[in-house]
């Protein structure tokens, strides 16, 4: 038997890492140097970016272990162009390496800063309730996080960060983009079928269960407003994103899944993301967590080879979202 | 005038190989050595594989000489992911390489073995009649086999397998996947380009002609039961496979070949393949071989610049398949 | 602030050439030296060629800063291929580089040559007017032109090319393909998101407020006549392409850019192109140049995070043209 190599997240996204490096000015990105010497990339921030780098970005957020395209589609036909996902590895891609899960808080007064980190690194960190769940444990000597933020995250932070990840600073990777840029509302889209994978934990079903997926959702417009930017990467999922999972597993609980994880089945569906958020005055916990998934949803027993469907794409709600 | 070096579809084969076993934990499958050396790679038996592991396969299976994407499709809305096949040398892709036609059998009473072999290996023993009207020949110090089948094959095919191919058993590698598995119902869907070429072929019509093409079919959903696995693969094709085919020569032969092709022009057509299997008891030629194609045909007659298309996409018998 | 490499489109051309002389056997195509030492690649004059090979044209003629595919599209079911284009340096990709706007003459009576250069070598020479609106210039000590012809440019016009481009005819490489071919043809249908980009040059709305934008366009059936070859491939764009462009600036440039970039803008609307060219008898500047573009424009003004979209497809007048 031939010794595989370990499946490191950390390590395929610092290929992908360096090839983005080495191809900043066509991305548009800006690569830096922070005070403990880890690697600062702004990739919508003082620098423009571009959709190309946010689909980089998205691949390294999924530990190199997913493939993202934007392709067109007839699906959304006045939004024509659609964000791609796979992944042969969604628990691992997804939950413990994609999810924007990681709080990062720095309250001292005069510089506070919050953002959630996702990426690679959390599965180094591993501070998340999430990782009881989740066997899988990446050891590497370094490491990427990923923020939808438009500042790089203060110093405090980042020697946090490094000591949870155990790396040194200077081989640990920040990507900041902001949701209003291209980059950010690009990788934010090809969250569709991390959120799939997150709201299937939630309902009680084991990440470790969904084998292979992949998810597709239209690419909203960015727009400059942080709100309105959000509600629109939000609703281009709840909407109009289409996952498809392959699970083992009995499959009567596989019909169950697929029957509870379209977005439809919360009670908070029905409206624009960024008008529900303006109404709760921007607190998330008002909102129900079930909204966060996509619209349409396949699920595929393998222990009897049924399929099992439910949702639909809503055009008349991604408009009002879009527009 | 620079020396081209010559297409082996062994020695590019090989390069994907190599790069299949560095991500083997990747794609969930198994790397071994069998007792003469040869390199045995488990991808849907011991070892679960992936969809990923199935598009790598197809194109090993292709020699290298064609691209698989997996993308969704609104041509089949209740089964929304499409395997995507394309070649610009169908005729050594398809036929010479990825075509099933090497017999691999093994009656030893006790250890009795059969499978179908495909993959570039054959076009180093070129055993089968087909190769007479294939001038594609290669010479490569390595190969490739892929046979669909939970078990690799015993040692005394192994050994057969490679003297044909004049190569070392430990250059020798097989690639087994069984089409229950994800990565077998993968790599058997993606023959959507090969089955028109292998048809065209039977009609009479020199494949040597069909000087590039492309294919796209449904990715069906695996099933546990041997044959209704196997049904749904071919059906995938047979009720809603897509081809369109560039090819030399008379228009009014392309014309002729786009009329037959389609699977609809056969006399079984009209059932799921599993069901008319189980009616004549597994007996492969009771049923006719014109039925083995897309259902949707498109020819282009690079002579007259003329296209000629016929058949169509059956969804309520894809469905009947799929369900 | 790591220092990032000078973005050359012929160096990263460069590349994608190499890759293309390596696989020439695959891609059908032929590869010679010059009197001059030129490097000359033949992909469907002599050599048939092939619709990869257009595809690799495609991609070097964008300076390696586009990616360009071949996928299977609804949006016009009896042409069900699509040619896929994406860059997010539309400016420089398309027209610094992919835009065939190089008058390429040789006057001398008896080997009379004409054609339009296009390519990554035009941004060395920048011989033409559109180049004072670009600040993009290329230094590199290598260079790539392409032209639409079945014969490679007299060794007067090689000589010329080197010596504006400021290179060695030696490491000048010059791919050259009938219109009437399957690579001719396939790259052609890929410039659809760089008539968007020049038409909006035409319109005064300037390149480099477009910073990312994508297109498709149905892949026509070649012709062996070239101008009824001519004709699907223009028409491919005009009756057939879409596009969506992301620009920066005043949100109502963005709307009047929208209305005005279909072709159906044009006056010259609405007949086959080869039609209109044979009873103007190939004037081409009898035919308005606003009819250059194509079908359907989606333009996202970032400064407010509006969608413009105007025109459609008409695909009775595309299967006039490919029929």
């Amino acid at each position: 038997m031939t010794t595989v190599p370990a499946l490191s997240v950390n390590e395929r996204s610092a290929t992908l890492v360096a090839r983005m490096v080495g191809n900043a000015q066509e991305l548009r990105i800006g690569v830096s140097r922070g005070e403990l010497g880890e690697t600062l990339i702004d990739a919508g921030s003082k620098n423009p970016g571009s959709i190309a780098a946010g689909i980089r970005i998205a691949e390294i957020c999924m530990g190199g272990l997913g493939q993202v395209e934007l392709l067109p589609s007839l699906a959304t036909p006045r939004w024509p162009w659609s964000v791609i996902v796979r992944s042969s590895n969604p628990a691992i891609a997804c939950l413990a390496s994609q999810y924007a899960g990681w709080r990062l808080a720095d309250e001292t007064p005069e510089k506070s800063f919050f953002a959630l980190g996702s990426g690679p690194a959390r599965a180094l960190a591993r501070r998340e309730p999430l990782f009881e769940d989740l066997r899988y444990i990446d050891k590497a000597a370094c490491g990427t996080l990923v923020i939808e933020s438009g500042l790089p995250p203060p110093t405090k932070i980042v020697a946090t960060v490094a000591q949870h990840c155990r790396i040194k600073p200077e081989n640990l990777t920040i990507i900041f983009a902001p949701t209003q840029s291209l980059a950010g509302c690009t990788q934010i889209v090809a969250r569709v079928l991390e959120v799939a994978l997150h709201k299937a934990h939630e309902l009680g079903f084991s990440p470790e269960r969904i084998i292979d997926g992949m998810g597709a959702a239209p690419l909203c417009p960015p727009h400059p407003d942080f709100i309105t930017a959000m509600g629109r990467t939000n609703d281009a999922i709840i909407f109009a994103g289409q996952v498809q999972l392959y699970v083992t597993g009995p499959a009567n609980e596989a019909r169950v899944l697929a029957e509870k994880l379209p977005s439809k089945a919360s009670r908070d569906y029905g409206r624009p993301f960024s008008e529900m958020f303006r109404q709760v005055k921007g607190d998330f916990y008002a909102i129900d967590p079930m909204l966060f998934s996509p619209a349409k949803i396949t699920v595929i027993a393998l222990e009897t080879g049924e399929t099992f469907q439910s949702g639909e794409i809503d055009l008349e709600l991604l408009n009002a979202s879009f527009t």
